[in-house]
């Protein structure tokens, strides 16, 4: 496909230190699942790609759950009493306030505040990630370095959050194919100044639509920026319809480390983009595990829940919770590298490719080989090795029965999809194959 | 279970002395496949739990079997002619005379004898256990210094037997529970002194079924207590209709010795029992090894055999034939342990407990995960770790989709049955699960 | 069957000095995929064996292909200008000629010659073998070091071919045996003087033919000698009505060298021939690999055509390729070893014979084993052990339900076919058994 092309006409690293800048632009933003960090993220969205945004009102039930107020914070602190110098401070980084503390603002001595404070005795220097959505409450973060230099006293903590009746809100990038069946790729927007775990994920996720809008594909595409889990339930709750004509998904996070891949499939674990996240993942070169589905991880639980049971697998590099970084400060934005980002985008691009491109066609000489050799498609002379494109066409021509698939042969053949497609293509231009036209499918 | 709870409140080491106590009182009486040992074993069989015993006529036809004579014995020695010393003699052991031997008196010289004595050369402390039940014939086993240490000369043998028309004797106790659903539980009841190949099923048999006299339970079980191979052809063609309600069965053998378990699968190989006493094996944290189906070993073979091809699976220790004690004088009281004895019941309980406990269950709110946070059924605090019971909570509420029963989904997300079970149990509670009726299985 | 028994009663050297004096025979002749050489072959065999042959017409179309001209060679050489002495000379080698030359006599420089001459570098003193079967040229093979000693000069070069229009030609036995269902043997008979790629496939097939006209067969046999891939494709496209009738099939060649067996699976991948093979090729005492279908290799490419998809697998020793000694002079009579000649023919027949054994049958008793004790079928007393043949008898019997082959009863008890057959046998000879008729399968 031409985005493809496109893809490989630009250097690694030239597209790698765009993705990275483009984190590092969405980086100082606090997001939450609700609020103006993530609309002020959804508009930097909106400046490279077609963002519909959504705003649903605090109180709408969606499923079992409820959209919750909206949070929004200007300051936080927790300083000695009578000090001027903030001892923890929300403008130093945002990850400093407990995501979605209800608003606080007195004085109480070090005893009383410390079940309010959160550090990471592991990691003396890492400032932890904490919420509480769904039970009022408020917290700081800090790192076990700064909590052991608190001296007793009296502290003055201050929280300047609003908890009021607002939005969720959540973004869309609609992408019309020629047909109706869609791709999903969803990734979460309400962790703050956090990465591997969200920036990477929304930084080649908006890089693969902005791909995509470079020209004609088969299928129509559906690019949701949300907030984790409750971002999820509320699209899956509104958009039931649109659930229906989900073909392929993926969740996309964790993309930015040093790590191998990883594929965790979808809860049907034999659909289609499992089987061509296995491939691409076994050709592209990395490494690469494929996980079993489990019912935790990212909003592919919601997604596969047995109501919807959609074919949604997540691709990541490091696994969530594997990593030391996760969910502190130290992912921050030297954690995630351009070369990561851009052969994830690389991967991405891959598996749309071979979406778009996976299908069925039909020998017209199903009788015995066709001759190649009149045709130049075959080896001059006998008694030459049969090379890998020749193979390709003759694996093709076996198996293009109307049951097999382009992916499907490639596997049997143990070659990579892009030969067998190019075989494909070049026996289609032979009149050796036709193409199936499959659920209206016709290119 | 009622009856798992009760038997976690006894101590091991004291179940197992009353497993051993009852394998004592069960020692020496002289068993055959008929005859008044048979019936004295199951009078000790019946002061401990309901006991039904069946008594067929000689020359009853049975598929392609008769039920054969009568067999008993009072009496057997070999002395050297006008001794008073017996040099081999049935009082000592009940081993002595091979088993359904016809009744013999004569001298006749050493080398006349000579034929009809059987030993076991490679072990020569051990009596060998020896039949011929459907050949009339006679003979002694001793061990082999004992016919070493036999001088030559004229022999004065004699047995006092007698084989003449009378009964096949059985026992069966039948535990009627909510459905009529069955399950089986058959144990021979023919070996004589021998103490692992046969009294350690039948102790552990007689205990199951006391506990499941304690208590309500789905399924109806069926114990048999049964002479081997005719005993169960007797059984099935006598109880055909019975024998068509038997939904899960497990024939028990060898449940004393030292050796890890081994599970012999039934010849579906695929049913429920199979997966069970897998699942438990695999998880009660002794060695456990899973055999395919043969055709050969115990009365599975009948339950087995095509006509029926019931789902009947055999829990063994060592397996029959592969330790040096089998079938010899060696497999005797102090070859079985109590410890074992004890475990063995433990793990038949467990494979009783969780055959009533599967079932399938539906997920109430199958679209997107339910909020488990304001049930108090989730972390409390974002960023902690999902520990096993939440997980389980997950994999329960994801999997009830009305095709995967408690089992398979303890399968899929490897974590023992007795955690997904009560995490159903919480989420039903809870009002997200509830039961599917199941053949009419309602509880 | 008595083919096997008359197999048996020869010695294995002998059998493989037979073979190999045939291969001997046929070494010289310089065959090609048309011509004088190919019925010279076919008149040899037909000495042997019942023979059709057939000719089609140059230009008949068959399917995607048109059958070509007739190539016939008598002589050829390249010779220094003036020297009587001839450098290279189709006399004392078929190979000298590259297959399906054009006539040319003329005189040109060596440097203008060079690009007609074909050499192996790497194996200096072998002679290659080439073709040009579809495109007009002409050319000459020979050693490395035979180019290397050519000096520089004008050199008079002559190929005393002719192409013209004539007939391809190929053989074909057929054996009709109690059905009409077949046994495809295929096996190419194109190559000049090569040994193990040809002579010795042919010389299997012959041999395995002959057997097969020595008594009464349930399968029809049909044997097919056939220039590779043009003649499979002619048969296939002028015999699509008996290509139907094909039940089983095999590609014959490589069945000489000292390798251990290959066998190629049939495209469908599970077809019995699939099955029965390596069943064979695991129990025959040598070492064997199965290896996936692919679509290069021999005429089971033609056979396995989608269009066609028969059931017929390739069975080799070496494969094709990978050995140095393809393709070049070093696959001569010193390469090809009477002992594995004949070891193949045997494995080729103890193919033959479980496709023509293996059937189904009925246990008559399928309610509780039968008494085999009575019927002398059983070990005599109880406590012996249970033999081979006593444990195929308990396997046949619980697995002859109608749905089990014998071949599946031998795999699942992981014993060799002719022990399960022969407990077959026993069993319904005493009256245990009854055979079930299957597409008309009576005997």
């Amino acid at each position: 496909m031409e985005f493809l092309t496109k893809l490989d006409r630009w250097m690694p690293a030239d597209i790698g230190a765009e993705l990275h800048r483009f984190a590092a632009e969405l980086y100082p933003i606090c997001r939450s699942i609700t609020g103006d960090g993530i609309r002020r993220t959804l508009a930097l969205i909106g400046n490279r790609i077609p963002l519909d945004t959504a705003n649903v009102p605090t109180g709408t039930p969606v499923f079992d759950w409820t959209v919750p107020k909206e949070w929004n914070i200007r300051d936080g602190y927790i300083k000695l009493a009578g000090s001027t110098r903030r001892s923890v401070d929300f403008q130093q980084s945002n990850l400093h306030v407990m995501n979605y503390s209800s608003p606080v603002h007195k004085t109480l001595p070090l005893s009383e505040l410390r079940p309010h404070l959160f550090t990471v005795p592991e990691h003396p220097g890492q400032i932890p990630y904490r919420t509480s959505y769904y039970k009022e409450d408020w917290g700081f973060c800090l790192s076990h370095n700064q909590l052991l230099a608190l001296e007793d006293g009296d502290y003055e903590v201050c929280i300047a959050s609003t908890l009021e009746n607002g939005y969720l809100t959540y973004g869309e990038c609609h992408l019309p194919g020629r047909s109706n069946n869609e791709v999903l790729i969803s990734c979460h927007v309400c962790h703050p100044s956090l990465a591997n775990d969200n920036l990477s994920g929304i930084a080649v996720a908006t890089f693969l639509a902005q791909l995509l809008t470079q020209g004609d594909h088969y299928y129509s595409y559906r690019f949701l920026f949300i907030p984790g889990t409750i971002g999820a339930i509320t699209w899956l709750a509104q958009n039931r319809e649109a659930a229906t004509r989900i073909r392929h998904g993926l969740v996309l996070t964790c993309l930015g480390d040093k790590g191998g891949f990883h594929y965790k499939k979808s809860r049907r674990g034999d659909a289609e983009i499992d089987r061509v996240a296995q491939h691409v993942l076994s050709h592209c070169g990395e490494t690469g595990e494929i996980l079993e589905f489990s019912p935790y991880g990212y909003d592919e639980r919601q997604y596969c829940s047995p109501g919807f049971n959609l074919p949604v697998g997540c691709l990541m590099r490091s696994v969530w919770g594997s990593f030391p970084e996760y969910h502190t400060s130290a992912d921050n934005l030297d954690f995630i590298r351009p070369l990561s980002l851009a052969e994830s985008l690389r991967v991405c691009a891959i598996i749309v490719d071979i979406l778009e491109q996976n299908r069925r066609y039909c020998n017209r000489n199903p009788y015995c080989e066709p001759q190649l050799g009149r045709r130049n498609l075959y080896r001059s002379a006998g008694s030459e090795a049969v090379g890998t494109e020749i193979s390709a066409r003759l694996w093709v021509l076996n198996f293009s029965d109307g049951d097999h698939t382009l992916l499907d042969i490639a596997e049997r053949a143990g070659l990579p999809f892009a030969v067998i497609r190019e075989a494909a293509e070049l026996l289609r231009q032979n009149g050796l194959l036709s193409v199936i036209p499959e659920n209206g499918r016709e290119t």
